[in-house]
């Protein structure tokens, strides 16, 4: 047990699947800590987390992780190569030697198999995916259309999987950074990334509990056997306070005033609002009533779902493309955030303190960086419906959360 | 009976003291039509109007009032000056002749002479007023001090009262415009602009009766005795489809994402944000949770409430200095926008049509400009609040209302 293990997470809410998971990394990885790089406060598929990010990391402290740092918004809320070159860069800095990921069939090999393969027919797959893309497919699409026509054996990883996805960029992160990383997976128990229903057993898709927990209006009954003990009473403590959970309804006025207020040639100017979507979003806003009408009239066969909501993540952060040519390079984070941490974190981060190519970041006023700044404001937007009395979310106050193992207590 | 008697108003909501100006200045004047320029969406003090400008058309319509005219946004939300210039000339394009105001003592001559005084003193006004504001006064109380030194006579009128400050306005603008246009005044029933309590007699302020609305959750039955039946039945129409009326609690969290999402030197670029005001409208929506929480927090002796509550419809309509540097021209209005007409107010805008200086706008749709495309977004602004489901106000399609004087029915 020397082993130092990283795992890519958003636990949105953390659940039994992400307990298992944790657990069988540690066991098949050896390791002796667990650092989990998380999403803040907006997640990878555009969509605001239920709960804050200390929330989410009073969860993940609870169960098992040693360590837990914020994957900085301009990395998390991105296609899948972007959010994993961030989150293993950032795994490497902090001495990582383990990744650890879930997938379907629990074996490593079928993953740098697609790599092996996909960098030896990278120019046929470019060339099928481009015509694909010119046909007016969206990029996931064209891109598992020409990976099935390409790739038809058995050896070779399913990537129009989305946590298959995941793992291969994991392990091309790796070898962009030239990380000392090695990459393992565990099987995941319930069948689909996407599962929209609750099974019988305990472990159940984070898509699924939300879905049960908005279906019943924030009733946390019907999930509790899907989750940990601590997630209860995290998310009941939240309900408490603040009487719902976020999700997008809830930030749908935000949205339908910026996309009203702006012209269209400065909704133009943000990150990924491209080809004149801008007019598409502005005609939208005029008819619509709900985020999911919205969604509905501005779709297209062009854009995924998930496109579609990352972009507005950033027009509600007003995420200026120039922003994100200038800062998000993913390779080379400009700082580690420190979100929580037991005993054993707190001494790991001091063993690596010293060789840290970046900042460490426990108190967000202690650096003046435009990247951090942007997780702040992420982290106040986040809170806006949630703050209707008390102002808006401290974060440049907040310390990292410290937990104690032993006696499983929170000493912040 | 042959004079076009012009009057500028806001109704919000037209109250018995309205319709007795109305028919009070009918008469002084010997009106055949009756003129009204209405502030549309948002108010001379920086105020969402409590109902859209269509609903208070009608009350108008049916108070006596031959044509509505919309004050457009650019003017209406501004100091005394620019509101009255921009009110003067819409009326002298339509071939007003007299212009009639309430004032609180009945008579013309004091406004002139005010006019006339002030003219004559200027160069000293200028000089106490400069000197009160570097002593951290603000504009009004300012003027006010100064004008309170310099004049000290009975024959003046009392320009430190805001009614009396807009007269003189309209006086100044008639002169500034070269207009044959007669000011009369009429004596106003109730005491002071500002009363806040409601009165024994029938005629209650506009501040009185919007008190009293908000104070009882919207309630109507407590000033039904302060309003004619016209505004009661609109009233209860638009609380019965939107379940309240417009007030600045309901574009709080508009006003607050506005200023969190926006870095100070965008908010710094907006109309009326000078030194460095941004700065301190950033510190406090971080830390309050109410409008008058927020206005608490921000104001300062320089700044008077409405002055910083205009400051906030410019930022929440995102109006930039430099658009009102280059079309805010009060005296040279780009169009006139018909809200409501009697068959009598359609007849005199087919007489004036010819020689109006500009374009006669019934539907916005038919024409393009800037000042236009901002008081389109300003109702869809205030609209916002009340169309959770519906879509957006139809600002484009409308078209004026038309009321029928015999038959006391809206033909559209």
């Amino acid at each position: 047990m020397n082993n130092v293990l990283g795992v890519v997470v958003e636990y949105n809410p953390f659940h039994n699947g992400h307990l298992f998971h944790l657990q069988q990394s540690v066991k098949k990885t050896d390791a002796h800590i667990t650092i989990a790089v998380m999403s803040g406060s907006f997640l990878q598929r555009g969509e605001p987390a239920l709960t804050d990010k200390w929330t989410r990391t009073r969860m993940a402290l609870k169960g098992g992780a040693d360590l837990v740092i914020e994957l900085p918004y301009i990395y998390s809320v991105q296609k899948a190569e972007i959010f994993s070159d961030g989150a293993v860069a950032i795994l490497n800095s902090l001495g990582a030697n383990r990744i650890c990921f879930g997938s379907e069939d629990g074996s490593v090999e079928p993953f740098y198999n697609a790599v092996n393969k996909i960098n030896e027919h990278k120019a046929e797959l470019d060339q099928l995916m481009k015509a694909h893309l010119k046909q007016g497919m969206s990029y996931p699409k064209a891109f598992s259309t020409a990976f099935h026509t390409l790739f038809k054996e058995e050896e070779i990883v399913d990537l129009s999987k989305p946590n298959n996805i995941l793992g291969y960029h994991y392990i091309k992160a790796i070898s962009k950074l030239g990380a000392e990383i090695i990459p393992e997976t565990v099987h995941r128990l319930q069948a689909q990334y996407h599962d929209s229903s609750l099974p019988e057993n305990p472990i159940a898709s984070a898509t699924a509990i939300r879905g049960s927990l908005f279906d019943k209006d924030g009733d946390l009954q019907g999930i509790k056997s899907y989750i940990p003990d601590a997630t209860f009473r995290e998310l009941a403590d939240f309900k408490n306070n603040f009487g719902t959970f976020a999700h997008w309804d809830l930030y749908f006025p935000y949205l339908q005033y910026k996309i009203l207020s702006e012209p269209p040639e400065r909704l133009a100017g943000l990150y990924d609002c491209s080809e004149g979507l801008e007019h598409r979003l502005k005609k939208a806003v005029s008819e619509t009533g709900s985020f999911t009408e919205f969604m509905e009239a501005i779709k297209t066969k062009r854009y995924t779902w998930t496109r579609l909501q990352r972009l507005l993540v950033h027009l509600l952060l007003n995420t200026e493309q120039e922003f994100m040519e200038q800062y998000c390079e993913p390779l080379n984070p400009p700082y580690i955030r420190v979100l929580g941490m037991t005993g054993e974190g707190r001494r790991h981060l001091s063993s690596v303190k010293k060789n840290l190519p970046v900042p460490l970041v426990s108190r967000a006023a202690e650096m003046n960086h435009p990247v951090l700044e942007k997780d702040i404001l992420a982290a106040r937007i986040h809170s806006l419906p949630f703050h209707p009395k008390g102002g808006l979310q401290k974060e440049y106050k907040a310390v990292p959360v410290q937990f104690d193992k032993k006696t499983e207590t929170f000493l912040t």
